[in-house]
């Protein structure tokens, strides 16, 4: 390591991997903004008005809706923390990465998991759902991604709630990848604890975990008999912090809380059935694109925000990827678990999904791959919308 | 609330509270930058180098140094997650708000603790250590303080950590409001676990926590028979993804990153040297000030990073903060525990360390309690520099 330092100076990259996404010039602007404390009144105005947006955001009445001081894994931990005593009981859906990650967590916190797995890529038929809580009638929580970043599938939730809730259990949900790019309806779908991230469709810089508890789950951590083991995830105090008593904790991110309610004012500007739109029609170009250069989906029931692809057989997909970064500047994901080496992920997420973006990638996998007809068949679905 | 939000614009304090500290426009700049991947070839450089900062402003060669994702507090429990396992002892030592908090998280990760308090604002007789670990020799970490963000005191450690090891314990400590402001030596004190904050002496927006783990400490982790009781906060994956292997862990917080190796790069072109000695001038004139105006310190041994005086008898202190706040753009800290409404603390870290931000709080204060004398004492401190 040397001694000499150069001066900061990243690359403007066109962000189509799982996230981070594009980061708009006004939410990076709203992150340089002046420090003040957190306890400024100033600060406190921008926190209320944060926990307003995204209760907007998340379509939620629930008080307790605030942003994690931490990324989207730390909202993960924080809804198993603060629900899970040793010895109860979690059903944890594993499909994919989060959904294997959210048993090693509802682990670690003391829940006897029951993972009920099916093939990385497929989603859940309900009846599945319903079988396994037959099975474990002590169940206290099911946990389950709307939107499975590692493999792109698309988990309706409408029909499981009612299931999960006919069973007596709280229903968990990821929605690292669906806040604020795909329907998401907290209230309507009577999610229990909802966590996301915000590198995603909220594109802003990662950091902030944006977490939502109904009044059920509150009840639930309201009757604990055991402290919650994390302390700087322990939402007893965290309630209080961003509640009216202003109780101090820890000392909030002020600047990361700037960015986040800049990007979620953008939403409320946006509206939410503008965006979903959005990333609905640049989802399905860049899906015709694609298809028609023989690049297969992953999962039947892809998400609009994440687009994960089987790699053609005969390709370095590992130097596809260096050159559509070196050449083209556009970071898209590699595959992952099961799908290492064998997929791509692109993203469309936030600022990320626009029709430009869609164009310019399947213009380089044109080139990259040798192939043609990608933009013309993108071109066709802008045209017809 | 309404629905119509106004334009975010906070003011340009003057940070003279308990943190955050001002943030230097350098910083501000750098936090800013283009959001890219967080594998990006041009991160990945920025985290090493990141590191190397964080290795040279410790004073340490600690393969182990990393910032986690997450503020302050996210730094101590990563520390005692880490290295406790279920029944495991601890002794905290207790003489503010940071070693009752390491009290409760010790205990929340399993430990059966020892607190071992004295009076809030004193400093530690390292016989009263020898003591209380000759009493518990199954001691596995002794906790300390090494400069109380609540009271202003400065402990001493060089003698402690000599102790603490000849009875076969890990010293942990807390240098939150000392990294980068006050004389710390990670290797030369051999201290085993530290964490510290970004929004004291780096004058960094707060977000991230600085924390380094000695071999000894490795070791122990190696060790372990149990998991991580925290996912977000195991040293075991973030070592990967922060080492040559960069495994995928979480997203990591990339603009925030930026900010903190622009504020270890400042150090690092200032020296620290020349930083403590601006901590020491700047402190010292403050402190003739305020005595000249009969403000009284609470520790014999105040840091020079934060300053803690009893509040006169006969006004309404927190009258006087917001007249500092409204008239003067000037914030200045409140009392916590039993000097909650007695005294107020000030904090001339980092960027705010200055000559000119020393004169105007004397000067407002001056004003505000009708007194004379403090502008002039401070300048006879300069003058003699």
């Amino acid at each position: 390591m040397t001694n000499t330092y150069t001066q900061l100076d990243p690359p403007s990259r066109v962000l189509l991997g799982p996230g981070p996404s594009d980061v708009p010039p006004r939410i990076l602007t709203a992150l340089a903004s002046p420090t003040v404390g957190h306890l400024d009144p100033t600060y406190l105005q921008i926190m209320d008005e944060t926990r307003q947006l995204l209760r907007d955001t998340f379509k939620t009445k629930n008080e307790l809706t605030l942003a994690v001081s931490g990324t989207g894994s730390a909202g993960m931990e924080a809804c198993f923390a603060n629900l899970v005593e040793p010895g109860d009981h979690v059903i944890t859906c594993v499909n994919g990465v989060f959904g294997t990650r959210m048993t090693d967590v509802a682990q670690r916190y003391g829940a006897i998991t029951h993972p009920l797995e099916i093939d990385w890529g497929q989603t859940y038929d309900p009846r599945q759902i319903a079988d396994t809580l037959k099975q474990n009638p002590q169940t206290k929580i099911l946990a389950i991604v709307h939107a499975e970043t590692s493999t792109g599938a698309h988990q309706p939730l409408e029909e499981i709630s009612r299931i999960v809730h006919d069973a007596g259990a709280l229903l968990l949900v990821d929605a690292v990848t669906s806040l604020g790019g795909l329907d998401l309806r907290v209230d309507d779908w009577q999610i229990d604890a909802v966590y996301s991230g915000t590198q995603k469709c909220l594109s802003c810089p990662p950091g902030l975990a944006p977490v939502s508890f109904s009044p059920a789950a509150l009840a639930v951590m309201d009757a604990r008999t055991t402290k919650v083991q994390s302390w700087y995830l322990d939402m007893s105090m965290l309630r209080n912090y961003w509640g009216e008593q202003r109780v101090y904790h820890h000392t909030a991110p002020v600047n990361m809380t700037y960015a986040l309610r800049e990007a979620l004012l953008l939403i409320h500007e946006e509206t939410l059935d503008a965006r979903f739109a959005r990333h609905h029609l640049n989802h399905t170009a860049l899906r015709a694109g694609l298809e028609a250069i023989d690049l297969q989906y992953i999962p039947q029931n892809s998400l609009t925000t994440l687009n994960a692809v089987h790699t053609p057989a005969n390709i370095d997909e590992a130097d596809i990827r260096k050159q559509l970064l070196n050449q083209f500047n556009i970071e898209i994901g590699a595959g992952l678990g099961p799908f290492k080496g064998k997929a791509w992920r692109i993203g469309l997420m936030g600022a990320s999904s626009t029709q430009s973006n869609v164009t310019l990638l399947l213009a380089a996998l044109e080139k990259l791959l040798d192939r043609s007809g990608a933009t013309h068949a993108a071109a066709d679905v802008y045209n017809a919308a």
